[in-house]
């Protein structure tokens, strides 16, 4: 069909791909360019020639569980953030894959809320389909990524974490960043956390919840993360537990051990070498505490990235600066993407429609309009975050922001999860400590999730063995 | 005396020094360069000028506590590696400016034995003499230092982290390296810790003893880290402490709480679920451990050094590459310095003695032999730092070429604290609960410490308003 010399031809006309991290978000990329050359859809002289820099020691981003923290056995950080005995927090229908689905991967019905190795094997399982495995440069840690406006390429610097080795520049056409944002702590001071006796910790450097059995335990935060550290706390044992918000209390109907307070103004020892912690609160009352647990979010953080390519800036549904969520507008000449940079209702479909958005982008299925236009076109996202008055409305823009996503690309399944969600907000106020006991209904399945075979609060075992074997025993 | 054209030309001429850290090491090249100007030894134009980046909010090092871990407020992995309740363990008395005595800092004679605070304080006194702080430059963190042979210059990369902006790059023709190697822990994986039930914790994370009241505590180490960790656990109320060594028991007539076992082999749950932990050890023995501590030191670390500038490999007395223990012969034509790059058992007056070599480097006073010559010279020391036999052939090594470099810079004092080191050992030997109650005598006063107002395990308020109270009253 073709001569040599037109294979040269397209070889050399090949654009080339950096894909950084291959956590859900670099991983659906890699698997939709995979899916799509299989297809045979595009010539494959059109297909961008990839490379993925993972710097763990596997795939699954956050789902990668490990028991390191703070800098981990090549001096960097670690990207971890997960605690063992971490359920997911969404029902597993609104986290679906519609063309991998959860009974297709364990062949049989399971429960709707999964313990992280099960949601990780879930995951693996969809990438295997594909042997994606090989297109991953493991234990590869990006250092610097540069633009050059005048070549129109990228210089990645990449550092190779076994040989202890920062290889030569690579040339790339295109980036795609998906090293995630739930990595770099928000870690605020409070008077006095240099002189509190007991440990100080933020939720990213925790990995067990049976050390604060017995202790009475602060909790510092207002979102999922804080609300699970209660949880998590209550369930190993912690014999008393204050959470402390900024604005609202996070309300639920929480345990008696459990109680709610203003933020917290000043924390101490007791005396000079006092044993006994406590900290005082915006309301004035004032509590002995053991411990405290920073459950205060994350930044996003992307110091490799060169300063105009950077987005900063709080965890929004919408972060400014991002044409459709993913192409960056303030650098990089349209050749810069995020997949994964919003804050999240929707995970692992929103990553998926955002990657294949990438894929038919970069495959010259979808064409930019102008900057101008592109600028204009995340405004109104932005003044409708900015007016968000509840959950539910914040929900329907992410699920209005992917439906919308998925259609521009063709992706071929309605992902608009609403009503999940929905039900998912009402059985979390009717009992917090339940609501992982729930069962949904997947959308591409039609059925009902199996019940679970132990209520969350006393499922102390969370590993896939014991998953496995649940299932077997029904 | 000078036209202003000379003085151009002068200016002109000037070196200029790129210093990295400001702790101790760093301060002490700080230190003496203005000395030198002070006394006015060598002509203006001669000295070099000079930039100090530090990445902390302070000076002084490692004995700038922070109660962060992991990263900080800027996402750099966080420097700090000292824990609330640090005391020295060497006697002050070893660690002691000649010219600055603790004496004179403090009015009075103290304790040998002093908590963190009381010794930043004395750091801090002797900058103060010559006002520093004003040029050191403070949230300014070091991202990458290249060489060009042919220009003979280092081209250095610098954040302002406060901005959070990489600078343009600065060109300097020497750098003196002093960002310390006590910072980038090194964590062994044993079998099992993944699903360890407890807290895992490498003593760089640690920074609060008292969450180990009650506890069965597992510290795996054997140098003077994990003596101090087994110390410490003991101090605040720890059940039983097992030390876990990999070829020597440290061997100390320890309380009862304590015992010995080799290396740890596995670590695990009672069952999937199990909230109890255990550690097997070499020699069969298996116990029952809430948590375990990682007292496995630290490795040289310095990503942001071109790789033929770095300095890699263990912790020792003498480490290969650095001529006179300072000068790196492997790259940067002879213009690139560590101060502090040793393994110690003198430190503020080594670092002292190295700073003062560097600078009469730097300003003409000292001059360099042949690179063959120079490789030559470090060999009799990494051959008999290979051989030693005790803790006192240490002390000799080190005591050796700290008197010689002090010596060969003109220093003016004496710096054997040899005698010292080996009182120390015997206090240690026989009480190694009681060795921080020791007095000794300071080479530069005279005089003997005064006893300590508390004995050490029971001194729970490690505070310098206390220490200082504690002076008064006598």
């Amino acid at each position: 069909l073709f001569s040599e010399k037109d294979k040269e031809k397209m070889q050399a006309a090949k654009r080339s791909l950096c894909v950084i991290g291959a956590g859900p978000s670099g991983m659906s990329v890699l698997y939709h360019l995979e899916k799509l050359r299989l297809q045979g859809g595009r010539a494959v002289g059109e297909m961008p020639q990839v490379a993925c820099f993972e710097k763990q020691n596997d795939w699954s981003g956050l789902w990668n569980y490990t028991w390191r923290t703070g800098t981990d056995e090549y001096g960097e950080t670690v990207h971890g953030s997960m605690y063992r005995s971490l359920w997911s927090n969404n029902p597993k229908e609104t986290i679906e894959y519609p063309d991998y689905t959860f009974e297709q991967h364990f062949g049989r019905k399971t429960p709707s809320f999964l313990p992280r190795e099960a949601i990780r094997d879930y995951l693996s399982g969809r990438w295997n389909q594909y042997n994606l495995k090989p297109k991953v440069t493991l234990l590869h840690s990006v250092q610097s990524v540069t633009f050059d406006p005048a070549k129109e390429k990228f210089s990645v610097l990449v550092k190779d974490l076994e040989q202890n080795r920062v290889l030569d520049p690579k040339e790339f056409d295109y980036v795609v960043n998906c090293s995630g944002h739930f990595s770099n702590p928000n870690v605020p001071y409070f008077k006095g956390i240099e002189r509190f006796p007991g440990r100080v910790v933020h939720t990213h450097d925790l990995r067990s919840w049976r050390e604060f059995a017995g202790k009475r335990v602060l909790v510092v935060g207002s979102s999922y993360s804080a609300e699970d550290s209660v949880l998590q706390s209550v369930k190993f044992g912690a014999s008393r537990v204050i959470s402390s918000y900024r604005t609202n209390p996070l309300g639920f109907r929480w345990p008696e051990s459990v109680s709610e307070r203003p933020l917290v103004t000043e924390v101490g020892p007791s005396d000079g070498g006092g044993t006994e912690g406590w900290a005082r609160f915006a309301d004035g009352s004032v509590e002995k505490i053991d411990c405290i647990i920073l459950a205060t979010g994350y930044l996003h953080h992307y110091p490799y990235l060169a300063e105009q390519l950077r987005l900063r800036g709080p965890n929004l549904l919408y972060p400014a600066g991002l044409y459709k969520g993913i192409i960056w507008l303030a650098g990089g000449n349209n050749r810069l993407m995020y997949v994964g940079a919003q804050n999240q209702f929707y995970s692992f479909p929103m990553f998926d429609a955002q990657a294949l958005w990438t894929v038919r982008y970069l495959t010259g299925g979808i064409q930019l309009p102008s900057s101008a236009e592109m600028d204009a076109d995340t405004k109104p996202w932005l003044e409708r975050e900015a007016a968000l008055k509840s959950h539910q409305e914040a929900v329907d823009l992410q699920t209005d922001y992917t439906v919308g996503l998925a259609k521009q690309a063709n992706y071929g399944f309605d992902l608009d999860a609403s009503q999940l969600f929905y039900k998912w907000f009402d059985s979390r106020d009717e009992d917090i400590t339940t609501y992982r006991d729930g069962q949904y209904v997947s959308k591409f399945t039609g059925k009902l999730a199996a019940p679970p075979t132990t209520p969350f609060m006393s499922a102390m075992d969370d590993s896939l063995s014991t998953f496995l074997a649940n299932g077997k025993d029904e």
